[in-house]
């Protein structure tokens, strides 16, 4: 009973079970933040709200949860995802985003990606920096969706990493109250993990 | 399928279906934060960790969700809930903290509370007032873990509040990053709350 109260389990893997290689760069559409809003307004007049998926991977270092993120230049970091195509599969979508910015170029089958639980669902209002984890009132159009997946890794894989990214694992300690260097959404992810047992394997 | 990825749903009536009364004062244990960790230090000594649950009561109002908390005082706000005794199962827990704070002394039978997701479980490590989302590393012995659950409300129903209290419904966007006015825990409850589809019923 105790199990299911503390509700899904989490089996987290050591950072030393994963190996990582490079491959080719893959550029950033966007050089700046204004260029990046200009584009996101381009394309909402095409297609309407912008829908984004990210994956939450996690591994463990001394038994404390680390998450993977993607660091461009020294200070910016993301989450592994992106943008979906329009009408494409949530699923689906996060799992070709996940192949394109961790599988290894040469591998013929991309990996079976473990898509588990949706922790959390942001909003942007307006063409803005500026996301909430909820809808504004009075807001009927908003700009842009995002929501996170955890994604279970297997106990062994071997990622390649775009060569214009370093590949980081940050851990939740790390990210706590953190605001001011990860953002308000990267850095409430301990928060969003906090219900899930956590089953650190060494 | 998009509704399955949208995570559980969660009905939220309009605040206008309930109704409130008053009860007996209930007085808090503590008069000082001081008094309230000795408490808990002599506490542990005896039973060991403490455990505790809190419920997020949610409402609507113009369709955006406010959190039922009970305020002491001009300031502190805190959510219905409190300590388990020794053994006692968490549900039937949170639900007599539920009665006792929020049904009316005078009902023959307590309210039929449903207990719904654990949405957060966060750590004292130590007898501070400090707490986490997670188990900090290299703390082996937490003195609390406090769980966090959602309370799906019937369509209608009347509380009552001890007199020494108030009872406020707080909407989600006051709560988003305001840790100054309501600390860690509360203000990270609409991040908690952003995965369930949230169906305002009017």
């Amino acid at each position: 009973m105790s199990n299911l109260l503390h509700g899904p389990v989490l089996n987290v893997h050591a950072l030393s079970n994963y190996s990582f290689g490079t491959k080719d760069v893959k550029m950033e559409k966007d050089t700046s933040v204004a260029d990046r809003l200009a584009r996101m307004k381009q394309n909402y007049m095409k297609e309407g709200m912008r829908k984004c998926v990210e994956g939450i991977l996690l591994v463990q270092e001394h038994n404390h949860p680390h998450v993977l993120m993607l660091q461009i230049g020294n200070t910016f970091c993301k989450l592994p995802g992106g943008r979906l195509k329009p009408g494409e599969d949530e699923i689906e979508g996060l799992k070709r985003k996940l192949s394109s910015k961790l599988a290894p170029a040469s591998a013929s089958v991309p990996p079976d990606w473990q898509i588990g639980e949706c922790v959390a669902v942001w909003w942007r209002p307006n063409f803005e920096t500026l996301m909430y984890p909820y809808c504004p009132p009075h807001i009927t159009k908003p700009k842009e969706c995002k929501k996170m997946f955890v994604v279970h890794l297997a106990e062994r894989q071997h990622f390649a990493v775009p060569k214009n990214y370093k590949l980081l694992a940050v851990p939740l300690f790390e990210l706590y109250d953190n605001v001011q260097r990860y953002g308000p959404v990267i850095s409430s992810i301990p928060q969003q993990l906090s219900r899930f047992a956590i089953n650190s394997i060494n």
